[in-house]
């Protein structure tokens, strides 16, 4: 049985607990204390706990056994899950700024939250400090301590190395197609998604369960890595074509010259005079503009060509999946699980 | 003989080198590496590297012998400086953004440069992260790795506490002077500047060094935290008292609403109408009103108790340089080279 958020957050307690000490032990100035708390709080709690909590089921499928909540196996493993949420929520309390952006998980963006402001950068800061000051004190005198020391410094940096090219590429203030390719789309993907929310679970595991070797870990990457582009792609299908009501929101890479998989295709695909479209209506805050970009779409068939490109990588996926070479303990059902939550999905 | 910034500017370049081989392993697009070099030059490149050469000199004092530029030794003293001076611009690229800064070094702040931006801030992320690609290539097989790894996540920890204390007590555009108090002024100062500019120096040079025991790090700690607000203490005394020509710029504490050592005191000193004097006039941009400031500094003869506290606290370092234990391969000379570059500096 697949862990709950319920489960997951109640592992949260005790790590703000051991900052709070470490705060303390530090003599913060108390308005200084309960103001890291609030940012510790709000910053992590609330989202969908998807990375953190597949921590604990990738770790129950590897040493096939479930892990009870409340045990210290579970808090262990919690604690590993805790800090993916944690590097999310330095990347969103920044990106949110970064991006303009006016809400975050149904409020107000940290940032733009009473008397916060600029200092949500300082917080943001402060939310990656705490990975490794928790890590510190409770993995110390683990042997892959160091190992997993580096794991987060490399998937970090390449966090944000992709998120340099994001913005790089497609600064939502000047459109030039000319910027977009392919390639490109899938550094971003690559780089800015998929080795933390995919690779980083499925590879904190692997250390916590004893079972990181150097094959093991180049088995999840090279499955992980196009599944976390196939998720990815997916969200940018999902936003032209999903039913908003299913989808829960809106779609706007369109008007937000996103460097979107769908207007990569278009690129790729397009007549000159198709392409003359795309220059003078992609990227625009204007709903004609933005009809005149789903209108190539349509007279492109980028449906039927996303529908391609799924079962192309599906069955790629599933075909390495299959050939997964379980004699240093790693276990299929690990990439069979996070396939089977997206495959097909609707939001 | 020290080290010069000429010398230590030579070591930089097959650090920036290493880092671009890592993009190109990584096959980052061509725009993104060059914006990511010029990041990395334009916010190293052109301090007075106090920092990262002081690793350099007091390895040369703890190995007695110096230290050739051009060599391996050289390089390797002078990579852990340049990751001081990467964590510095870190902070400073940030610190600018959160404090609306405009200038730096001459120049407009990174943020402020055309086409910048928020961007910004993904590359104060880039600079800490480089650090720690650095300190794997360059420090990995070392015994000592694990140890630089956490002392730099510490440090970067504590500095961002300092920040934020630094943030919530002293807001530019709400002064409330009850917030005030030289328990939190030594807060901050200890951990937004002492720890990362005069502790980490020396702690980064024992480690290189082969030196770094507990009690070696204790001691250093015990000297370099009070010098380091020392050091800070005078900064804010030259902001108001030095002559701007030789200091090279106009002190603005007053008018920025600083939590400075000598607004601190004053409250400590101030009757009643005093008080009210310094709640109505400080942290204004206002010139007149910093006068009104600056009379109540001379009403309670502030120059003196500077002077007092200096000779006090130079005194009580200069009894702790003599205490120091150097039978694990501390040595005395290297405090007193740190003591000497700043007692009654003028600048």
């Amino acid at each position: 049985m697949p862990t709950t958020r319920t489960e997951f957050e109640t592992a949260f307690q005790p790590l703000v607990e051991d900052m709070l000490q470490l705060c303390r032990d530090n003599k913060l100035p108390d308005n200084a204390r309960a103001w890291y708390e609030k940012n510790l709080l709000h910053n992590t709690m609330g989202g969908k706990y998807n990375r953190g909590m597949s921590v604990i089921d990738t770790s129950s499928i590897l040493l096939n056994k479930s892990i009870t909540p409340g045990t210290p196996e579970y808090l262990r493993a919690g604690a590993l899950g805790w800090m993916i949420e944690l590097l999310q929520a330095f990347f969103l309390v920044s990106d949110d700024i970064m991006d303009s952006s006016k809400t975050r998980r149904g409020s107000p963006c940290w940032y733009l939250m009473p008397t916060v402001g600029m200092i949500a950068i300082n917080d943001a800061f402060m939310l990656e400090g705490t990975i490794y000051m928790l890590l510190k004190k409770h993995f110390r005198q683990e042997k892959c301590y160091t190992d997993l020391l580096e794991l987060f410094h490399e998937v970090t940096f390449q966090t944000e190395l992709g998120q340099q090219c994001d913005l790089l590429t497609a600064p939502e203030d000047h459109v030039d197609l000319d910027n977009f390719s392919l390639d490109k789309y899938f550094f971003i993907v690559r780089y800015k998604t998929a080795f933390y929310s995919f690779y980083l679970p499925v590879a904190l595991a692997l250390h916590y369960c004893g079972v990181a070797t150097e094959k093991n870990l180049q088995q999840a990457n090279d499955i992980l890595i196009p599944m976390g582009e196939y998720f990815q792609v997916q969200d940018d299908y999902l936003d032209a074509f999903a039913d908003p009501e299913v989808l829960g929101k809106i779609g706007t890479d369109i008007q937000d010259n996103k460097c979107s998989w769908l207007v990569n295709q278009a690129l790729k695909r397009a007549t000159p005079e198709q392409r003359q479209v795309l220059d003078q209506n992609y990227g625009r805050k204007d709903a004609v503009k933005e009809k005149a970009v789903r209108k190539i779409y349509a007279d492109l068939k980028l449906e039927a060509v996303y529908h391609a490109y799924e079962e192309e990588t599906v069955s790629m996926l599933r075909k390495r999946i299959a050939d997964v070479d379980e004699s240093e303990g790693l276990k299929k059902e690990v990439f069979e699980a996070f396939l089977g939550k997206i495959y097909k999905r609707t939001k």
